[in-house]
């Protein structure tokens, strides 16, 4: 089940609204084939998996519950029942309402032994982003922000390049590649122009603009490459590669991106970032922390107005990971992946 | 030499303004002995070792030059060449003015081989509160901290118990048995009315109360043991443990406790931190980082107001260790152990 987690986050940042699923094939505790889903529309899985082999008797391992629906690839339920698949150990069950509990119940009907639960907190954390779709309806928000020790994003005088090292922003720029989308405030669009590209497929990467002061100019570097989306001022009405949206407010906005097919969407720090956590929408935190002291007069990375110690916000199933002299600390910060 | 300076550690605490040594001997590739400074005024490293063995054609390995002075122990020098040592690798020179380069002298004109500079940045490292005793003439000062990922050491009221899990708080505690002292406010002091105690030698720790508006009453808990240092009000006269400095600032603090053999000082938080940082006076800090967010409103760890990034105190020499779900990021802000 761990290879069949490990082998689905290869689908991160193409599967849209669909969720990253791996499956492992085993006959004699020996590994046959594997598949996953590649991304939005193409094989799920299962498929891919059985598509390599001719062999019976197999068991199967899949993170998430095989679907029994038509969607845009036939019920894997079918081909699993199909091949005689002898046991099927599953990581979740999948609360879309089109298969939640149904896949199992046909594999179970048609005599095959199945374990539902394998690794299932993993299975879950894997898949927080469709989680976050399928019971909050609104695309999933990861905040990632590079901080010093003393808990600052930039010193007194608004210089914050660089707090942290190369390694550590080129790890970081890396995170584009496992999402759908960046976000982005004015501040951040206007102050430093930057191009937010991303190095894998930047033909389907996706650049949300939040600018309901109309203030980003029209010859931003960002717009000059992706998909646009824009939530305030118009820009050039006749470039096609922008789309506009009226969004009531930040959980709407998110709201509308799902159901554009925007399921995960990445924050690099800034105002909006604190916005986001105050409002209850960001997801999951990524922070790199340099070993420096900015002092007292930097600008802090502020979340919300707590009041005492038990307001405050702890991170859940954080991960540690040292970057040269620079420290990764991640964790989640809704917990759509923790209860069913 | 990695195992002369892993057993030299073993004096931490103990041997007031004496360096930690460690000592290996080695023969046909086999370590024969092991020694190391126990406490100020017993055995030196290298005594320790060659006392545990009669075998000829010694390599030894020692992580600071030998001293070829008479202090409270004869000097080591003599003893190697007595004991006909065929080789003798050094960490370091000892910047002690009556060693110095004179030890080394000594060996070599009796026909020992020499090598100096193994493993020698942490050999100094190892030494740094050493060399800040030696070079600046005062108590070297190492920084405890707890903080929340958005560096924060209290909330909004005040409240701070706990920012960090049992876990660290409990690493963090057994640091104190590596000092000498503890260095408090009369904030900390007066606020939660800590014992500020240590579990091993309580009746050497030593605990050291900055009070300039005799702020801290008499009957405060961490009077009751322990010997104590208060530069400011007058508690108790007739308290023996008690002992009273008369300093300028706090710099001639640090001097005034090296005179009185006091030379590595823990200071826990607290605004005294700040001021020590700003001062440049702490030569090390250690966080434990706990992943929460405790809010804008948090009270910082502010420790000077510089006003650019390029004006930032980095760490050097950083450590990173896991405790549990907190990361401890430690290093040096003086640089002390870095230039000869």
């Amino acid at each position: 089940m761990l290879e069949a987690i490990r082998i689905a986050k290869k689908g991160k940042g193409r599967t849209k609204t669909n969720p990253l699923v791996g499956c492992v094939l085993v006959k004699n505790n020996e590994i046959i084939a594997k598949g996953y889903h590649s991304s939005y529309g193409k094989k799920h899985a299962e498929i891919d998996a059985l598509n390599k082999t001719k062999e019976q008797g197999l068991t199967l391992y899949v993170n998430l519950e095989p679907c029994c629906h038509h969607g845009k690839t036939p019920p894997c339920v079918d081909e699993i029942i199909k091949r005689k698949v002898k046991t099927v150990f599953i990581g979740m069950k999948d609360p879309n309402k089109e298969v939640n509990g149904q896949g199992l119940k046909k594999l179970k009907q048609a005599g095959i032994k199945v374990h539902q639960g394998c690794l299932e907190h993993e299975s879950r954390l894997l898949n927080y982003s469709y989680l976050t779709g399928i019971k909050k309806n609104r695309a999933s928000v990861t905040i990632k922000v590079a901080i010093s020790l003393d808990g600052k994003v930039a010193a007194c005088d608004g210089t914050s390049q660089w707090i942290t090292s190369k390694k550590s922003r080129s790890d970081g720029k890396k995170m584009r590649n496992r999402y759908d989308a960046i976000l982005v405030g004015s501040g951040t669009a206007s102050k430093d122009n930057p191009v937010l590209n991303r190095s894998l497929r930047p033909e389907s990467w996706k650049k949300i603009l939040i600018d309901r002061k109309n203030k980003v100019k029209e010859s931003s570097r960002m717009f000059k490459n992706g998909k646009i989306y824009i939530w305030g001022g118009a820009k050039n009405k006749l470039n096609k590669k922008i789309k506009y949206l009226e969004a009531k407010n930040l959980k709407n906005l998110l709201e509308l991106l799902r159901k554009d097919g925007v399921q995960s969407v990445l924050c690099e720090g800034g105002k909006l970032s604190s916005e986001l956590i105050k409002d209850n929408l960001a997801d999951k935190i990524v922070t790199y922390i340099s070993p420096k002291l900015i002092g007292s007069k930097g600008l802090g990375f502020s979340p919300a107005e707590w009041k005492t110690l038990s307001d405050s916000r702890k991170l859940s199933d954080v991960g540690i990971t040292k970057i040269g002299e620079d420290v990764k600390v991640e964790g989640y910060l809704t917990n759509v992946h923790r209860n069913n």
